[in-house]
């Protein structure tokens, strides 16, 4: 022991001399962008060499949230960054909503295994532009998810950065081990499902951002969003799906497989095709979208089906069943079958409503590539 | 469940009229800064009103880490945010050090508690100046700090910032309930030990800091860097004192109370006095320093014991035992006993080599109170 850490002490000497040499040299080396790898390819690239030591790490990386056993109940834990000027701006933002949203977008993911959310951390990267009173206004949206998820904050961090906010926060959930539900379940034949209705979130982003620009530009114009409040809300103040886990469980149902849709309903598709090995046949027709989504994709001039597809920050829930729990989930109160899980070979396909058959390309977000 | 989701988009739509009317009015509100809380201070003000729902939270927010009951082991979470120009200076901090770094801390947190770690996550926000063999470097040392420690990296989040790299890292580890020590457990009459010695991480952060002033005014000159590797390993490449917790259970020694040395010593013992509801005497001679600290300590024209009291990131052990257990840890390698609890009238005092006692004032990382 005392040899390795001596070891580690000349290495770490060695190691900083050199950096600090190649540093004053301004050494050339290769450069490969991240934009290159995107985000999936990135965790991929960087994930792939990691060795499991512990038993008690039942799932690690690549679902909502990764699973631990206590030799009790399963510790589920799901962790999301968001950062000022990528994930929000606060030009539009009510911190309140911020916090609010932060918290939620973290509780999906616990939900998203079948699994109760219980315990969240927050740590928060704060520019000294930030006053006592903003905090409050953050906070206040922590607390009011915090008391209408029923879940505790237990811990966390508070740190300056040189600019703008960060946000970092952890959700923890228990489940039993026979209810937990990941995404590579899915079995030919299984029936897809979804929650609610999509695309709505993205819509609501457009709406905020076009305000921004015309506030920009002129500086005295009101905004105007008289019927968009749905949309506004969607995107705003977005609500995990904690009453459809309720109803599975009164219903004993379990799914085959789930996830949120947080990147957009078709990259959410593939994640549950690619990591159960089946490909999927999914209807146009099945996609909910609520009637001021239609109305405000064609306004912008877009796709609604598009927007439904691709469009994140849902929080809806997208999983599969087996056909013979059709009836379990038929007359449970917002949710749509929307398709079917095929063999692989099939690929992720849409079946549009006038009878053609697409393969689906999964765009969700990719931080990198908007650098 | 409806109506409730209606309101609160009605709600939301509200708010965000106000909100961008507010922004378009550009209303003066009250303004507290951050520095007059501080950050302890401002931890406390955020956090009083949180309710705990769940009866498995058996520790929240006050500790080194959240204490979580599943009816089987207990699981402990712990969370830290490095930010870039706050926490690290990549002039002269190697990335793969700084993996390894950002993932010990944590660790010792974990190790604080007198839990084993078993898991991490991972959640980094990242500016397009960074490359993909940049974050090779960064993961490169996030595996070795795994690979030693034996920890799982089960999930995080990769997301771009707009400016500089931020990292979020979550450990979490396991501990029998009887096992674990939190930071209130100290009673008058325990002695207080110390592992290692504190203040060399301070003094290889003030060296490094020198040398980058040196290269910044006179770009050609090299770096002295010689005989202050232990300084440097200490500031660049730290350890978690898991041999202490193994040499613990080995001598069935459960100290009364613990925590990590990471806002410096005074800081932390402060937190075991004041969650204890006791005081404290420490003892100068009793108080660990390397004779690299001393010399340089010396050279910087500091004092040697205040650096070793206010130095931050030794991540050595501080910790209290009941002195029935003092043969236990007297022939322990590497622990030192420096001090005594004492009742909270006392308050918390240092006995110099002199013969005096001056009262000891916890200064540590005041991060709000730097900008």
């Amino acid at each position: 022991m005392f040899i390795s850490v001596r070891v580690s002490y000349l290495y770490c000497f060695l190691a900083t001399c050199c950096y600090l040499c190649s540093m004053l040299a301004n050494k050339n080396q290769e450069r490969t962008s991240l934009a290159k790898l995107g985000e999936f390819g990135l965790i991929n690239h960087l994930t792939e060499h990691f060795k499991i030591y512990s038993s008690s790490t039942q799932k690690g990386i690549g679902d909502d949230a990764a699973v631990i056993d206590n030799e009790g109940f399963q510790t589920v834990i799901s962790t999301d960054m968001l950062m000022e000027g990528i994930h929000f701006d606060l030009a539009y933002t009510p911190l309140e909503h911020l916090g609010y949203k932060a918290v939620v977008v973290n509780l999906s993911d616990i939900y998203a295994m079948n699994a109760i959310p219980k315990q969240i951390t927050v740590s928060m990267a704060l520019s000294n532009r930030f006053s006592v009173e903003a905090l409050d206004e953050l906070y206040k949206g922590i607390y009011r998810a915090c008391s209408f998820y029923n879940v505790d904050l237990v811990g966390g961090d508070t740190t300056s950065s040189l600019k703008g906010l960060g946000l970092s926060i952890t959700a923890i959930g228990q489940a039993k081990k026979e209810k937990l539900v990941y995404r590579n379940g899915a079995k030919v034949g299984d029936l897809i499902c979804i929650t609610g209705d999509v695309g709505a979130a993205y819509l609501g982003l457009q709406i905020l951002e076009r305000e921004k620009q015309i506030h920009d530009a002129h500086p005295g114009v009101q905004p105007v969003l008289e019927g968009m409040d749905y949309l506004l809300g969607r995107q705003l103040k977005p609500e995990a799906r904690r009453e459809m886990i309720q109803l599975f469980d009164e219903h004993n149902l379990v799914p085959t497989s789930m996830i949120d849709v947080s990147d957009g309903l078709a990259s959410e598709l593939f994640h549950i095709c690619t990591q159960s090995g089946v490909g999927a046949i999914l209807e146009e027709d099945g996609v909910p979208l609520h009637p001021q989504t239609e109305e405000m994709a064609l306004k912008f001039k877009l796709d609604p089906i598009t927007c439904g597809l691709s469009g994140g920050e849902d929080y809806e829930l997208l999983f599969t069943i087996d056909p013979k729990d059709l009836d379990k989930v038929k007359y449970m109160p917002d949710i749509f079958i929307a398709g079917e899980i095929t063999e692989a070979s099939e690929g992720v396909k849409l079946h549009t409503k006038g009878g053609n058959i697409h393969a689906i390309k999964a765009q969700g977000w990719q931080h990198f590539q908007k650098d």
